[in-house]
């Protein structure tokens, strides 16, 4: 069934309305008509089924059947900080990391991080990586569009560190060694299985790395170094690496073996 | 390190010898000269610290060193098959892949896959899916690159499952209910503890997902169906994201914490 993302505003307790490009598509290219279903989505997390009641070229009307259940999101608020990649790689992140699950993305600066970081360019960036959030969201069917964060530099990034459960440093040398990582996410598990919706900050390096300091201070600021296993990823590849361990163990692929 | 893969001929049990392009690469551009070391993998799975002997325009001769521990290798075999997917997602689903640890690849044809393929462009397409796995796996820092097999119809995929300790079968359907996938994996890798590198296969489909025909008849010759979790994942970003759920079983990120 299709699926539409709207602003909050256009949902009542009752009724929603598709406007704009969602209702010509629903219009034109869907052919709705009353009496039709759709679900939409107020990407806050509420999905409803809804009936369609009347269609004109800018506005189609329709009255909310049910609340769905909240089934496409990952029980760990995973919000994934990414120093900035070259070219478009932050696109992909985003992207896939939108499919695995991600509840926000906070781009930042480190010491290595190579791109020339242009201010003057900030909005349009923001606005395109926000679009592929949206897209991303509604092909993976998620009710939730993830949050897109403006760059911060690295001492905002640590400043945030005390707002989640936890945060989990993705460090390079401590990956070599192949331990831990599965240790530290179990704890985690079983500490907050009865907590709602933990909070975890997963935060990846740059192409270079993180300089050691970099890890030092992390750590210092609360961080858990973790390794994610004994190969070299790229750094556009790690967050969703990461993200499918997560879900992997906050039980989205069910429970484990008693055998 | 310098890291070079080189032809298992170019490589006895005390000397190694790089050629072509490694050869210009490590005289000119890392200057070396007798005495230096590199590391030499022979793509098996052997990898090698040597000493720089001569050096020449064509030829750069080493003695070995020792052999180094096969550490970046994945304890299961993993075997990919992917259906062909539109465009150059494949180079994607290659490259990601042989990071993620992927053993082979085998692209093969489905009901639903959307592409026109050409036995004709077929070998130049092999060509430049193996170097995509062989840059992969120098970058990732693997002993092993990936085989890139050619590719095959949908019966002789059925035909290979009885050469696997275990087929996954990833399946749409069985992953909305968000079941079940870890008991599976938990489950071989106690029935596997004491194998040495027990084979998996995982069979991904294309855009459209399998028909419910080829599920029946993947069952049937003996595979698993298995559920990636509660959302909607690209096809170029399911084999990535199971292959970091199979490492994170398979006990890469470590064991389990007791507490």
């Amino acid at each position: 069934m299709q699926r539409y993302f709207v602003a909050p505003e256009q949902m009542t307790e009752e009724t929603v309305v598709l406007t704009g490009e969602d209702a010509r598509h629903m219009g034109s290219v869907m052919r709705g008509k009353p009496g039709d279903p759709f679900i939409a989505c107020d990407g806050q997390g509420r999905d409803v089924l809804a009936n369609i009641t009347s269609v004109n070229k800018d506005a189609i009307r329709a009255d909310i059947v049910r609340t769905l259940p909240d089934s496409a999101e990952m029980s760990w608020r995973v919000t994934v900080a990414q120093s900035l990649p070259k070219g478009d790689k932050l696109e992909t992140v985003i992207q896939k990391g939108t499919e695995a699950g991600a509840y926000a993305f906070q781009p930042f600066l480190s010491r290595r991080t190579v791109v020339q970081y242009d201010d003057r360019k900030e909005a349009k960036r923001l606005d395109r990586w926000r679009k592929i959030a949206k897209e991303a969201a509604e092909q993976s069917h998620r009710s939730r569009i993830p949050e897109i964060r403006a760059v911060c530099g690295w001492k905002s990034l640590l400043g945030q560190f005390g707002q989640y459960d936890i945060v989990l440093f993705c460090y390079e040398e401590e990956g070599r060694t192949g331990e831990g990582m599965r240790r530290v996410l179990a704890g985690f598990r079983n500490r907050t299985a009865k907590a709602g919706a933990p909070g975890v900050l997963l935060v990846v390096g740059p192409e270079g790395g993180f300089a050691p300091e970099e890890a030092e201070e992390a750590m210092t600021a609360g961080a858990v170094w973790i390794g994610l296993g004994k190969r070299i990823l790229r750094t556009e590849t790690a967050a969703l690496y990461a993200l499918a361990c997560l879900a992997y163990e906050a039980g989205e692929m069910g429970g484990e073996s008693n055998a």
